[in-house]
């Protein structure tokens, strides 16, 4: 059909969005939603447009119910998210979610009553900003199995680690993250990496087709990295990440998050600042690394609208059912140690005895003298959490041994 | 809906696909295919497989057309692929494509055959490997209005600047890249940038809904430059890649390729070897970069295959009928300049009053002496091309200009 002819069509109805919240996601939604409606229209023939609001003080979630072809979902947290979106999906209505709260805890729940009801259920903007690594992750790579993703999906702790890097803090770090926006009055649900934890719950589920609850998911945050972590890192030329990973180990699947150091070639290793970013890495595709910004309101609103635009499409099918992986939790990483203790004859040789004993191999050691103290700093090779665990504990009760040790894991080059 | 109830099902009827082509893409379609129908399978409900191969000395096209649901061309080249893709959608039938040349060059007849039959036109494996820049474009992206689109599309020079930068020349890198399979024997269309033009062609046409021809896009490969070109790129601090830009230009749209040295933060700095990438800028996203390998047959094969398995779950529809924006041969580019000239006094002054003439500002000069020569570099602010070449034309005219002066584009740190 040529243009003049599409033009001369009666004017299709509205597509009919009830949006839930109208905080600074929400808002942002409707603005963008307005500002790109014509073109929506041009590319899909229905001009999307906004039928009703509800917030804490207005709005009605029956009437909305009655006259919406689709349910945007921007309030956040647990209730009444849950129960708005599984009335909406047993109505048999599509619907659209910023939630990755709802969607890590609550997730099963939620593809189970989609399937139910046949509904859409899209999710772009609650993992990783505007990186379209749900959708990627949901079509591209539906055609091959997916071994390890990666990811950098918390922007607040990646702008701390990057302030760090240049030589500030944690604590001015946090402070400097708090002053422009980018971390809460309450930070710990960033720093502590339960976020992550959360997005790295929904991006298993997806790459992975096996049910993972936030609960299944081991954290470790950054709020107890020293400066001095960063500097060895550069002198090593690594990066320092939080990182999330998600893999298949042994017929099983780990999910966690924790710091890690990248070497220099890795495609996270230059992501800086509030940027997110996530790598796919299958043995058909070799690796697929998306980025972008993370947050923002206007960026996850982008995103939500894209999901939007996905269901007036019709792409992106109910999910498929839950096949169940068992979920590892004792994996083997590299780690570099490190260990202040006094500069005395022996202190090597008895350090070296009890990691020996755990099954801990050494792969290169570094000591330094600092008058009366030395600084110790090894790298593995990959052992069990568990026996690096309990050989750091034996090194700590050491009376030579003067601060608690540090164990960070290493992302070493590997390519599947 | 349980798994076990999704098994008590009766079977569905299997997907048809037709092949056309068992080439290096052709075979490891076939393979993939073969290996992953089982998965597919149980997230869409039907199992892919093969009703017919078409080759040039097996098959036959009418046979396969009348029992395939889907065709899948990986002949390459203008015809037959031509014909019978748009025979296929004139017959209903959805298709898929990994042909470049094909869509640069009849993108426009194509798109307007899929509009008319409202079939699907699915060509992810055309433009950049397995990064799925066109899935993104289309779906994600139709939500923002793109500024922008910087790309790496074209594995085999970026392996060539990788080695060149590592300290071969052109010539040995050139042979490197053929010894490992990365180059033909007739490397033109790679080095020539004329592959990277007919791959930004297709995704300009994306990014803008606008028809973009390959005539359209202006192109300069890597043959003329140097290993002293990378050696002042590390310098300076820049990377120095064979970069496809299509942009918004002052009401019109921007179709390019050609080396350009890139801030060492640039996201398409740090792509090296075979692989791909693509930044996609726009407002509300600000930027989104995707990369992975650009090439090897079992890649382009997951990238069609991912197609398939869109077409199967029904997203992704007919194109939208084109918008015409002008497009803009002459853009203000940021310069890098480099002039083999005698030492002696006034040559500075010659060539800036040269260049001042012509509207070029200089933003930093760096002079080396050589005994009886010197060199001199500048990095200009941006100034039409236009202005530059005529600039450059006249200075080489001088008698103290001891080879010809050399001019590279700089890509500069900025956010719209």
């Amino acid at each position: 059909m040529s243009p003049e002819h599409a033009r001369a069509k009666a004017p299709a109805e509205p597509f009919r969005i009830g949006l839930l919240g109208l905080g600074t996601v929400g808002a942002a939604f409707a603005e963008l939603l307005e500002e790109r409606a014509g073109e929506i229209e041009r590319f899909n023939g229905r001009r999307p447009q906004i039928c009703g609001v509800l917030t804490r003080t207005r709005g009605d979630f029956e009437e909305i119910l009655a006259e919406a072809d689709l349910l945007v979902e921007l309030i956040g947290g647990i209730e009444p998210a849950r129960e708005y979106l599984l009335t909406a999906m047993r109505s048999g209505m599509d619907v659209v979610s910023a939630n990755k709260q709802l969607l890590s805890q609550h997730g099963e729940e939620l593809f189970e009553t989609a399937r139910e009801h046949g509904v859409r259920l899209r999710f772009e903007a609650a993992v990783a900003g505007v990186v379209p690594v749900v959708r990627v992750l949901e079509e591209s790579l539906s055609a091959t199995p997916i071994e390890r993703v990666h990811g950098i999906v918390n922007g607040t702790t990646n702008f701390i680690l990057t302030e760090m890097d240049h030589g500030s803090s944690y604590a001015e770090a946090l402070a400097a993250a708090q002053r422009r926006g980018f971390a809460e009055a309450d930070p710990s649900d960033d720093v502590s990496g339960r976020d992550a934890a959360a997005k790295m719950a929904i991006l298993a589920r997806l790459a992975f087709g096996t049910p993972v609850h936030l609960n299944d998911v081991r954290y470790e945050g950054i709020e107890h990295l020293h400066v001095t972590d960063l500097e060895y890192a550069r002198e090593l030329g690594l990066g320092l990440k939080l990182i999330g990973t998600a893999e298949r180990r042994g017929g099983g699947l780990s999910v966690r998050v924790h710091p890690a150091f990248l070497y220099s070639g890795h495609p996270l290793a230059s992501v800086s600042g509030t940027f997110n970013a996530v790598t796919v890495e299958s043995e058909a595709i070799t690796e697929i690394t998306m980025s972008g910004p993370g947050a923002g309101g206007r960026q996850t609103a982008s995103a939500v609208l894209g999901d939007v635009v996905s269901v007036m499409t019709g792409g992106a099918q109910a999910p498929a059912a839950p096949l169940a992986l068992p979920l590892i939790e004792d994996v083997a990483s590299a780690f570099y140690l490190h260990f202040d203790v006094a500069d005395r004859p022996g202190v090597l040789a008895a350090i070296t005895g009890v990691l020996g004993d755990q099954g801990v191999s050494i792969k290169s050691v570094v000591q330094r003298g600092m008058g009366e103290n030395a600084r110790l700093v090894m790298v593995t090779h990959p052992v069990l959490e568990s026996s690096l665990r309990t050989a750091i504990d034996r090194v700590a009760e050491f009376e030579f041994v003067r601060s608690a040790p540090r164990a960070i894991r290493v992302i070493e080059e590997e390519f599947i």
